[in-house]
């Protein structure tokens, strides 16, 4: 019987996975889905009221990555100095206060300050006007362009071996590959996995929808 | 007298470029100027005459940093079977093929097909329709987003260490760092130090006009 036991160990410890194979799970388990920007607003229910009519509901399209978040039926037009650009998509659910995400060129193209920022952010950021079907609004501030991040769970962090709030660097292959750094870890609970740049990022490194990201750190 | 000149010897060893120092200046000489282009047209001489009228000379606007370019004073529309963009620069002197070189986003925008490509390189590229004040011309191909690439005499090359056609990465620091894989060396007599990118590859790392390349490999 002891026999059979110490054989069965063995067994057991000859089937079990070795560091070797290890690695290449891992490598599988670490593929990111990329998640492409063009320029959209979050809109509060002040602006909504002043843009679509007091107490207005803004109309769910499709539904985005992030649980609860949605692309609406309904686009703004923004406008600077410079230059105004049509039918920019709004994103629901309403927020606390409005932020309005645009690429680099088009703070060139509207003649407005636009800093590199993260979501919620907004202190100091760009102002603009928006205009609606029943009105316009002018915000004091909540232009950014939006700085990249990888959105995750806590627990897909450490998986990742990589915290909340950590600068990583991204790399991609091909005809226009190369590297982005500066991608900031956002690890928080009710999260989908998925890292998110904008179309210009996108563009200049050849990525599409169907890329897979890589931390390389 | 000899030890006055067995001083001098000495003098001059001290004052003489150490290692230590060498690596420095070669650095500097290292870096490059970055070029950044908007979407533009290169025109033959028989598209001028369809858009601008027989026999019209384009009107030169602004020298350009490679020996004998210019930008012209003139635009005209480019148009694809989804949109049309208005004011595309023309880049002089005439050439023998009509190139159209967009932005990535640009492709989408009109509906058109832009392989990367470098400069000249236009068998089997996107086809599009020009309209300028006194006709229309259609393009069977030219269209291309334009591959990243180095200018440098053949000279600079050998300083850089590299050669006509490597493909080398450039990288770059700051908030929107990163690096850019395949930029192409072009180095030939009569060419500008300066290495050639798009606005969208300009916006997604971040580089301004005064940003300095410097050639990883």
């Amino acid at each position: 019987m002891d026999n059979y036991e110490e054989l069965l160990t063995k067994l057991l410890e000859k089937l079990a996975p070795t560091d070797q194979i290890q690695p290449t799970k891992l490598t599988d388990n670490q593929q990111i889905p990329v998640g492409i920007s063009n320029r959209h607003i979050h809109l509060s229910q002040q602006e909504v009221d002043k843009l679509f009519g007091q107490g207005y509901q803004l109309t769910k399209l499709k539904d985005l990555s992030q649980p609860g978040q949605y692309a609406c039926k309904e686009t703004v037009m923004i406008c600077g100095p410079k230059g105004a650009i049509e039918k920019v998509r709004i994103l629901g659910p309403v927020r606390k206060q409005t932020q309005v995400e645009i690429l680099q060129s088009d703070s060139f193209k509207l003649g407005v300050k636009a800093p590199l920022r993260l979501s919620g952010d907004l202190a100091g950021s760009g102002n603009i006007t928006l205009i609606g079907p029943k009105g316009s609004a002018e915000i004091s501030e909540g232009v950014v362009v939006a700085k990249r991040h990888i959105h995750m769970l806590p627990a897909e962090a450490v998986r990742f071996g990589v915290h909340d709030g950590q600068a990583v660097t991204i790399e991609f292959s091909g005809e226009r590959g190369g590297s982005l750094s500066n991608v900031i870890i956002r690890a928080v609970e009710n999260s989908g996995l998925e890292c998110h740049i904008d179309t210009e990022e996108a563009n200049a490194l050849g990525i599409t929808p169907n890329t897979k990201i890589v931390i390389k750190k």
